[in-house]
């Protein structure tokens, strides 16, 4: 396994749940690289916010890669789902058991692709008929860890969805550090 | 006073700090805008992502203004203290008892500039000591409203800083449905 985080962006994407999770990996020293699907590096978020993506999709190295990230928002999701190269990437990754995850309306795609079938999961409210669809047995916990995946529910939760990812990338005790650090401590 | 709340950005800004008090503004449909004060649009962040701005710093129009927000970040926070014109205008609006904000490290310009004397004030734990030695009465809340002014804590209460500069610019009823609708409603 790689060692680098990506983390897909495409217009519509939700700059919270995105880059709170690349702030919290950067804080933990864990690589991690924003991937434009739009083939260009600007990217507009769902609150008009153009940010730089590191790179473009077709300059992702997928040998170097530790996890495949999905922002929310709901534009943003429609046109990840809509990328037919991420999707055949995701599906691969489902398969051989590497880590993926994704936030907000995005487990709606692994839902539609039949990731979740008797397993444990959690999306935006609106979105968790697509999930009972799919079979999963749909929690409303923030933040759900389902094996290889990982699940979480709204913008509302991007730090306790990074912090996972920090626990499983690295280890607990890096992200309880990390949440001392952002002065998040004081939270459950 | 205007309409517009203007959130001020300078390389080494805290991203999230930054981005969650933009994006919880515009889902209240306040107008906000960033604004850089590097002489150009794109500003990076403390964990190097590169954004663009609304605005530059020459462009803003105060009169139109509602509120002037300042994020963290350490080297952010020194470079909009190293700012003449920005800290001209604070006085400015400090003075005349206009809305000011500021979270994590940033609160420590507020204490530089006097306006903290026996008020109460937080800040990013490592700066309480400025704000002591500017005449604060220093707290641990993760949000603390003095009059005119909202300081917060860290990137960690990004979500709650946000949230009181919506109270204060709108009204509580459209900050705890913007709660409910980022699936933040389970904390406290």
């Amino acid at each position: 396994m790689g060692q680098t985080a990506y983390l897909f962006l495409a217009d519509g994407f939700e700059m919270i749940e995105a880059l709170t999770v690349v702030d919290l990996l950067r804080r933990a020293d864990i690589p991690a690289r924003t991937v434009s699907i739009m083939g260009k590096k600007e990217v507009t978020s769902s609150h008009s916010v153009t940010v730089m993506a590191d790179i473009l999709y077709d300059e992702a190295d997928f040998d170097a890669a530790s996890m495949l990230i999905l922002p929310g928002g709901s534009q943003g999701t429609i046109n990840l789902e809509a990328y037919a190269p991420l999707m055949a990437r995701l599906d691969e990754w489902n398969e051989a058991g590497k880590r993926i995850a994704a936030i907000c309306a995005a487990p709606s795609i692994f839902a539609h692709r039949g990731y979740l079938k008797g397993k444990d999961a959690c999306s935006y409210p609106s979105f968790e008929e697509h999930l009972a669809a799919g079979g999963a047995n749909v929690n409303q916990n923030e933040v759900t860890v389902s094996g290889h995946m990982i699940m979480a529910r709204g913008m509302g939760c991007s730090i306790p969805f990074g912090l996972a990812i920090v626990t499983c990338l690295k280890d607990r005790e890096t992200a309880e550090r990390i949440k001392k650090g952002i002065v998040y401590e004081q939270r459950s």
